[in-house]
Formats: structure tokens, sequence, C-alpha cells
């Protein structure tokens, strides 16, 4: 009789001094802190400026799959095969280059330890179908990405949307090459400014997916959906999409962090939203949500219990926080910038510079705007 | 027979939506909020990149000058004799560009309000006399500093540094003209690098100009103070000094800011001090100090007292942050970096964006290594 | 009997050090050489970074007002109702900054110089009516454009568009104000990013200036153009177009600069196109179009009758160069480095850095694809 | 009875989309274009910003590293210690990214083609010892790097320094961790800014190595040369050094290029030297010192027989060009910007966008004052 097998998550953040120092993700595959067989993700933050030619992030992405095709004894593109990557590119201010390393593997019911109503992490993937150029930013993107976040929930094991904590797209974002190829076909593409600024395709294809994400979890009903609210009703969004974009890529990959009842994880997720870039509450919310227990700031205890924090932290769409005028909509280095005050949010809060945070985009389908959505796991 | 006469200070934040909008501050000349003869200091962020080079900056200064000089029915040259700028560059992030103007009337001990025991804000200045060149980032500067805060103690009646919870200095920084003049008298500099990098001049005279003011508070010791320690015994350092500088000046201009029982001023003012770039707790500390009574984060009421906040966040000395590799020294814009994340420390604390955070340079005499001070001023 | 009365244009090029040094300019008005009345055009470079936010720019132009006013006991709103100003921010590399003072005067025919068969240098201007955010990038802006030209070169007294070499436009650029404000009206507008990016509106309203320009001229047969042309059908360009825009404004502003036979100047102008950012053919045709003559490159005496050269360096629409792949539309500092490139270029030709080289924006109508203008005023 | 052999180089350029596009190289590898065993060296320029945290410049030696293992059937490890690698970051402007293949093999000399007269292209190649973090920017980098030039020349077979035309060197800049070891020897260091500016450790490196290179080719006599003359006494210099540096270094690289009346090679190298940023004329000596013969501007056939050109473009010591104040020392992207214009002067001349244009420090011992080196390689 074979036994109930459940999934036990493992994540492990490791250090990168610069995007090609994998020594101490080397030694954590070589010495059994981490079976490499058991990869499933690889999330990270590089040294680099964040924008479309950031190659510091391609190079730690390259690096990380060497580093682990080693660990395997097989090729980077076997590891590209089975492995979903995102590295995000952009370290400014208190934010620490790091690599995450989630682990799943599959264990009897039976060593699951028993946790008392809360439930454990879980994790699952999928890719999209191709997304052409033409797609993106439309609903040819966000059904497509919708369809790869019920797959990837159904690989978890989750069945309820409220039990989704965060999801992470990364899809394709548009290049010259892509917009020639839209062109000749006859069809037009929603902006030709491959960039992440106002009009930028990485914002596009980032809220297309958010999008996405909303309409799979319920978030919003999918009739509501139409070519003419992506970037332009604000009023639908999703809080807990974390989606990124490049131009190299021609499918999306989903990856839904959930918690489950009898999942053996010894970690579990939960989720808060900041309700703008002076705000430390969504980080806080989404520690309490995650389980941690405390009135007004984590004590040092609870500190340590903190695994790892994911953020987006797009821009607002307007120059008004609180009623004062700001500049960063006209800041030259706005995607630098929005980077460095998310960390300092979740930073002065976690105490931990290895967080992910990502963003730089202009405002977006992720949250409510001038919102920001703020996963945290924890161990339990 | 004359009354006794105490100081009364008003400190007025005014929007600034661009460089040479003086809208707000002239309204506020003109409609009596203000009136423009007693106004003896103004300082303010301007949008801009914060460089040696940044004409926001002094588009500001000149702009506010002007608005300043009409209202007073004189000229810009007068204004500058008799009223103190300090206008820092850079609003990254969550900071708004704003003016905070200073007032100061002499009124009968009779008027002023009882203040049970605490004091209320006396503002006190001096110029130095001229630093030459060679003398920046040396002794002669210091000393010539650590005079004049002397004597801008005295004009603000204080006589126990305990009291002092603020010395903003602002300085001549090295030019090429300089550089040329100190070595036509045969004497060297000590630096040919006019910029805020790790061996700029904007460094060394702010950290002269600190020395000065924490050997003038009994800070440090005098007789330790040679040329040798600038820049060099990071154990030496002022807790309340906020100094900058710039390269068409010739002499310092201090401003010192503390509490007097005496004092008419329904405001007071105390100091804290971050411990690193993701500590919020000197913000509290500073918030507590100026007489802010809550345990963990001040509330709405709270909120509502603060009036101002004064802030430095130079660079730490060191990539390491909390045990983690940060990437601020080698950050090409780590200048305006720091400015945001000390910006989003300050702001979601007080959740006010016009506050004074400035900051960029490298480690520095203001404070131990990796810490910042801060300033704030509460309404009694 | 009155005498006929004739156009005497002189061009005088002054040195500002910062964008607030007006000493130079001060000097000239003060001391005789340029009757401060005269003068009907400011055209500069101010050191700056040149995107949208730029106040290194206003500032010069600030300053630039303030000087002539003073040099006429007026005011400066007087000055800018009279005065046409285009100040351009940034000076990278190799580039000056500077002011040309454009001064014209009615003088007798008789006093004018015989001149052989060329013709000198006359000036006109125009405004156009008030342009609404909606009609920027769109034939509205255009067909307004083009009556200005059309008005402005019949005020020079300029019949066939063969005599013109220089159109500079300035106009407005889409503003988050004017954005709603077109919103407001049911309108759309043809982007939403303010900037200077591939869909940034600097580029729209350029080049809808352009089309203008190119239509008054005849250039472009006017049925050709449709909203849908713009930035989409590179065939259609003007060759002696130099525009720019400016969110603060609300009408454009025209200076037609052509040859009369009449003409009382001393200096004359010519127009040539540069093939593509690696050729200096343009500035030398324009050189030679003006009429200096030289074979290959100009002889010490040659230069030294250059008195001002305007070009454009807008972007190219492609990172092939020559058969060779560069970065340029991928580079965060494109609008920096485009001007560096074209000054290196211009400066490389004539030997003066205190050109007028403007630039930045995607390619553009401003001449064919790849292609640049240049202008160049000699003396005869 | 041997035959006495020659050596014969060949150059091939090659191009790099980004930073890890070898498929150009690999090709060229594969298809017998480039015996893999005869490289010798690699040259390129990458895609990135051009500082000392430039990734862009890793990725693209990493990259370029595994390459050649894979061609030649060994690790990267074994390619590191027979190839000398020079990649320099930053392609702005006109500069394309790419990869010189210098290759060497001994020929017999009876198939040296008969060269009458000229000479053709020999390269050699040494190692410095270490280079101590106290000696950067002394005597003691100076001595050695000299050394090793002349060991290089040795192993070129060329005994008169005339016949030297470039010597490229790469050694170790100052890193916060040279610094610490340093001070811990109880020596000093002659900077603490890692960086590119007027004070930072690039500068003194490369100077270093550029005094090393005049002394050994007998430029500058060694007597007179001390400490005190590093980046102080501009009238000693080499007309025919490129140098950089990286923090990561030990040792020194040196390649030195010239030309020997045996060598079988087919091409051949010349060298000139720019007046300032605004002159070509260096780089149009170059082409006919290395044996172009054309009066004022090359042929399309005379440009034909360009190979390749190297310059350096280090930023003057002024702020003034040919009498005008320029802003190049102040701009915060004066690297970037000082790599754009010498490209333009190099590309408009030789109309060839894949050279290998550096630069970006401040003033230096490469050529005198605001002079710029270039070297010139032509088809015989």
């Amino acid at each position: 009789m074979n036994e109930l097998l459940v999934p036990r998550v493992t994540m492990t953040v490791l250090p990168m001094l610069t995007p090609n120092d994998i020594s101490a993700v080397a030694e954590a595959l070589a010495d059994g802190t981490i079976d490499p067989h058991n990869v499933i993700a690889v999330i990270g933050k590089s040294e680099g400026q964040g924008l479309h030619n950031d190659y510091g992030r391609l190079f730690a992405e390259t690096s990380l799959k060497g580093a682990i095709a080693a660990a395997r004894g097989t090729s980077s593109d076997q590891v590209a095969d089975t492995v979903t990557f995102v590295i995000s590119g952009g370290t400014p201010g208190v934010i620490s280059p790091h690599a995450t390393l989630v682990s799943q593997e599959w264990v009897p019911a039976s060593e699951a330890s028993a946790s008392p109503g809360s439930g454990g992490l879980v994790v699952g993937r999928a890719h999209t179908e191709e997304i052409l150029p033409e797609e993106i930013g439309r609903v040819g993107q966000i059904d497509k990405v919708a369809a790869a976040v019920k797959e990837a929930m159904q690989s978890a094991g989750i069945t309820d949307p409220a039990d989704v904590h965060l999801v992470m797209a990364k899809g394709p974002a548009l290049s010259q090459r892509g917009i020639d190829e839209a062109h000749s076909r006859g069809n037009s593409v929603v902006t030709i400014d491959p960039g992440i600024g106002p009009m930028g395709s990485m914002c596009w294809s980032n809220d297309g997916a958010a999008l996405g994400i909303a309409a799979a979890l319920g978030e919003v009903d999918r009739r509501l959906i139409s070519d003419a609210v992506v970037r332009e009703d604000w009023s639908l969004y999703s809080s807990v999409a974390i989606t990124s974009a490049g131009g190299e890529k021609r499918r999306g990959e989903v990856i839904v962090m959930g918690n489950r009842l009898d999942s053996a994880s010894d970690i579990r997720i939960g989720h808060g939203m900041t309700a703008d870039f002076a705000d430390t509450g969504g980080v806080i919310a989404a520690l309490k949500d995650a389980g941690l227990d405390f009135e007004y700031i984590p004590s040092d205890a609870d500190k340590a219990r903190i695994v790892q924090v994911f953020a987006k932290f797009a821009l607002p769409g307007t120059n008004v926080l609180r009623g004062a005028h700001i500049t960063m909509l006209d800041d030259h280095e706005a995607h630098h910038v929005a980077k460095a005050v998310g960390g300092a949010l979740v930073v002065s809060v976690t105490g931990k510079p290895a967080s992910f945070i990502s963003g730089g985009e202009r405002n977006s389908h992720m949250g409510p705007p001038g919102a920001n959505p703020v996963a945290a796991v924890i161990r339990r």
C-alpha cells in the first residue's frame, strides 16, 4: 500500500557578492544543505542597473544555472528546462544581492510535522503557451497567463484561491524583433517603447500578467477584462502578483506559492499590501499574515523566524504623496530609486538586507493605485 | 523700565513645486503668516541631482532670496547678508521639495507661554572668518568653525552644550580656483577631487565642519584633533552636526538650534541617531527627545505635532549591513540613493514628505560609523 | 520721401560659465556691442541634464531674460513678449554653454553693403495659435505650426522656400496637466509619456512641428499628411527644421532664418544634412552652402568666418550603424550621448565649442532616417 | 638544417551583439578562420557602464574565455593562462561591441611576403611581478611594468623602441581589500577612492603603468621618475601607452605591438596623437603612420585597408577647450561621454564602429595634457 505523499518545501537564502559569485550556492549544493535535484526555483537579486539591458542580471542567471548544472552533473540547458529562474536586476540601497533556492520534495504524510490549523508552504509551477508580441499587454496574454496560474495551482494542490499568497510570473516583453514580427503579420503592438517608462513594454507585459493572475484567482471578474482596461482601469488588480518581463522570452513562467494544511513544510507564507511609498504597514501585515505574532514591530526573536520577503515596488501613478508634491515620476533614476525606497521600507522592519525587492515600473495592476504587494515566508 | 525680552521662533514649512516656484512662500510673506523682516534662515530641499553642479539648488536659492527681497522691499544682496540659506539639492523618492522659513522675534517675557520644565526653541547664528582653501578639511577650518559655533550659541543665549540639538554649518568646498590659489601660495590641499566621492572635497569640508562643531560642544576634546585625524579617526564625531559645503563660498555659516527654558517659542527641538541605513530608531528617538510621547510608533495626533525633521544620511564606510553585503558604495548614483533611503526611513515614521533629508557623502564625523544624525522640531 | 529700409541681422555668441552667468551678455548689452532694443531672439545651450525637468535650462532662460530686461530698463515679462528664447539644456562633451543673441534692425537700403549675388541673413518670427494637448503630434499642431511658419517667412520678407535654411520651432509638450485636460474634454492624446523616449511626448511634439515646417515649405505635400503618418512614415521630413518642446508652453514659437538679396546683413546662412552619427559631411555641406569655399576641411581663415552652427542630433531609429551593431538606443543616457556625439562631429570640423547642438529625441521627421540637419551662419 | 622562423600576426575583428554573444567568435574558431591554438590575445569592447563594477565587461570576458576553451577542448583557466584579455567596458555612441582576436604563429621566413622597407606587425607579451597595493601609482609599479615591457619587446623581437607603436598594459587597481592589506603592513596607499574620478585608483594605476612604459621605451628618463611626479608632472608621458586596471588583479599584463622588417604579417601598425577632444588629426596621423597614403581624408579604398584602431580618450585636465569653457569635468557621466566623443572622432574618420575606444580617466601620462594616443593597424 502506498503511503500518501505530501510536499515539503525549503527555502535557502544565499549571498552573492557579485553576479558571478556562486561560491555560497555551490557550497550549499555540495555539502548536503540543498539536494540539487530538488531545486525547483531560483529567485534572486543581482547587482546591476535594473533596466532591459542589465547584463549583471543575465550574468547572475547564467552563473546560477551553471552552479546547479555542475552540482547535478548535467548541462545548463537541462537546468533551464526544470528549474524556474526569476532574477531581478538592481540592488540599490540596503538590498543585498542573493539567490533564494526553493526546493520541493515529496515525503510521506506521516513525516509532516503536525501543524495546527495553519498549513505550510507549497509551490506550484507552470509554463504558459507561447505569447505572441501582439498579445502582450492584451487579452491574449492575460488568458494564457490565467490558464498557467490555474495549472500551477493544481500542481501545488491548492484549490481555494484564498490559500494563494504569491504568484510570480515572468513573461515576454516587446523587443524590436518582436515588434517587427507582429507588424509583418499585419498586427499592431501596444507600444514601441521596449523600456520601463510610462509607455514601456515592461509595464504592459507585467500588467497583462498581473491581470491574468487576478482573473485566475477570481480577484477580478474575467468578464470585466478587455484590451481597453489594461493600464487604464486601475480598480482591477491582483493583491498577490509579482510579475516581470524580459525581451528574450517567448513563454511565460508562473510560480504559485500558498499554504496547504497537509504540507510537510516547516515554513509558511502570508501577504500584505503597502498603502504607499511611505508605508511599512504592508510589510508588517504580510509577516502577521504568515503567522508572526507581534503588535507593533517584530522582536529579534520574531525576525529570526523570517525566511524571506518578496515585494514589488511599482512607481505610483502620481507625484502626490500624502498631500505633498514629490518628484519620483520625473526622476531619470526612478526605476532605481523605487527599489531603494522599497528596500528601506522592508529592511527597516525585517532587518534582513537579502530580501527580494523588485520594482521600478509605472503604476500597475499589482495592487490598487500607489499600493505595493508584499509576501513573507516565515518559519512555523 | 524695560521688560525682559525673550526669543520666539516660528518655523513654517512651505511647498515648492519647482526650484523657482515661490508662490507659497510669497503668499505666506504677503498674508501675514510670516513677517519677512523676522526671517533669519531658510532651510530647504530642491529638485536636482544633488551634485556640486546642481543648478536646481542654486536656482531655488536665488528664487527664494528674490521672494524675501520682494516682500521686504529690498535687494537680494541685502537678504543674503541678513538671512542664512541652507538649500540642499536632491529630492529622490519620497522627499518633497520645500522651504522651511525660520523666523525669530524678541517678545516680552510675559508673553511667553508657561512651559513646564522643558524649554522652547531658540536659534543662534554666526559667520566664520574666511576659510582658506588650504585650511579645508584641516585644523584651520575646524578652529574657525568651532569659534563660530560658540558665537552662535552665545547669540542664542545657550550656555550648556547639552541644550544644543542641531548645528547646521555650511562652508567652502575646494574648487579648481581654490586649489590653484593654495598652490600659488606654496600650500597643499587635502584633495584635488571637488566632488562628493571617497576623496571628494565636499566630504573633507563637511567633516572639518563637523569636527569644529564637536570641539565647540565638547563632544570631542580639542587636544585630540589634528590634521591627521580628519577622515581617519571615526571615533571622533558630533551627534548634532549637519554640515554641507559649496565651492563658491569663502566663509562658513553656522546655525545653532537648541532649547531654552525662557523661550517664548511654541516649538521645541530634540535629536537622535540612526544606527545604520535600515534603522528608524534614530528618527523615533529624535521625536521622543523633542517631547513627543509615544511607545512604538507615533499616532496621527503625535504626527500632527511634528513641525520638521532635519537629517543627514552620509554613506556608510562599508558595504556590509547587518552582516550582509550591499552595493551602496559601488553605486554610481550612491549620492542619490542615500537620500532616497534616508527619506524612506524618516517619512515612514513621520508621514511628512516635506522633510529636510540631506546626504550622500562618504562616512563622516557626523555620528559614529554607519550612524546618521536626526533632529526633530515639534509643537509643545 | 522715405528711403527703402532693409533688415540687418547680427549674431553675437557669448559665453556663459554657469546657467546664471550673464556677465558676458550684460557687458555686451552695456558697452554698445549689442543694442538691447534690437534683440529679437536668444538661442543658447545651458549646462544641465537635458531632460524635461532640467532646471539649468530654465535658470539660464530666466537669467538671460533678466539681463535683457535690465539693459532695456523693463521687466522680464516685457522681454518674454518681444524676444524669442530657444534655450536647449545639456552641454555634454565638447559643447560650450553660451547664448547667441540675434539682433535685427532696419536700415536704409543704401547702407547695405553690396553683396554680389548671394544675399544676406534675414530672420522672421511668429507665434502659433494655442495648441491643445490633444492636437500635439497630430494634424492640429501641424497646421498651426505651418501657418506660423508662413507668417514668419512673410515677416522676414522671404517668398521662396528655397531661401529658407533654418526654421526653429518651440512648442508645447504633453504634461500630466495637459493630458488630464484633454481627457476631461473626452479627447485622447498621442501618448502618456511626458519624456524623450521612443513614445515620449517631446518626440511627438517635435515631429508635429517638423511636419508643419515641411508642409509650409512645400517639402512635403500637405495632402500626404494625416495623424497616421506622424512618427510612422519617415519618408516625410523637413531638411531645415530644428524643433523642441516644453511641457509649460501653450503656443508654439517659430523663427525662420534665410537669405535675402537686399539684406544689409554681413552674415549669411546655409544648411546641410549629416548621413548618420559618424558623418561630418553635413557640417561641411552646411558651411559650403553658407558660402565658405574650401575643398576637404576648412582652413583657419575659413573657420574665422564661421559665426554659428545650429544642429539637431536626433537618435537614429535603429541600432545598426554602417552595418555594425551599436547600443545607442539601449543607453539610459542616450539623450546625453546623442548630443556628445553630435558636438564632436560639429566641433571637430569648426573648432568652435560654443555651437548650438541639440538632440536626443528618437528618430524624427527632421531629416530622413538616421540623418540630422545642420545650419551654418558665416561672415560674408 | 632548420629554416629561420618569423612571426605572422593576424587580427580578426568579430561582432558581439551582447556581452555573452560569442556566436561570431565561435564560428570563426570553428570554421578555420582562426586556429584557436594560435590566439594570443583578445582585445574587445563590451556593452556596459564602464565603471569598476561593470559586470557586462566581466560577462564578456568570461564568455570569450569559454568560447576559446571550447574550441581548444580545454578549460577556461588554461585559456586565461595562455591568452591575454583586454576587455574594456562601455560602448556609448557609435562604438560597436566586438572582440579583436590576435593570433600569432611562426612561419618559415621564406613564406613571408617580401615587404619593401616597411616591416609588418609583431606582438610580444609579458607579465609583471606581483604589484602590491602600496606600490600602485608609485615607483614600485612603474619599475615592474617597465621590466615587463622590456621582456615583451624581447619576446616580440623588437630592439628599437621606435618600432613600438602600441603598448597595452592591464594591471591591479586598489580595492578595499587591497587598501586594508597595505594598511595591515603599515603602508600607505596613494588614494582610498577605488573609482575613476580625479583621485580614483584607476587613474593612479593607469598612470603608473603609463610611466613604466615611458621609462622602458626611453620616452622618459627613468631618473626623472619618483613617486612625486606621478599625476603631478604631466610633461612626462608615453605616446604609445594604452593602460587599464581592475581591482581583482594582482599582476600586470603587457602587450607590445610594433613592426619588424622580417615579419610575415600582412598587417602593419602606426600611431598618432590627437591634440584635444575636438581633433581628428591624431587618427589621421596614426593611419598615415601605419602606411595608409592619403592627403586629407581616407578614401573608401583606404578605409577598406583599416584592420583596427586602438585609442584611449582620457579626460583633459581642464574645462577649457580652444578657449571655451566646457563642462566635461563636472559631468556625472564624464567617463561615458569621453568614450562617446572619442568614438565619434575615430569613427567619423575610419567609418568603422567596431573600434577599440577606451577612456574616461582624468588627465593622464598617456600623451601630453589634453592629447590622446591612437594606434592603427592596416593591411599592407
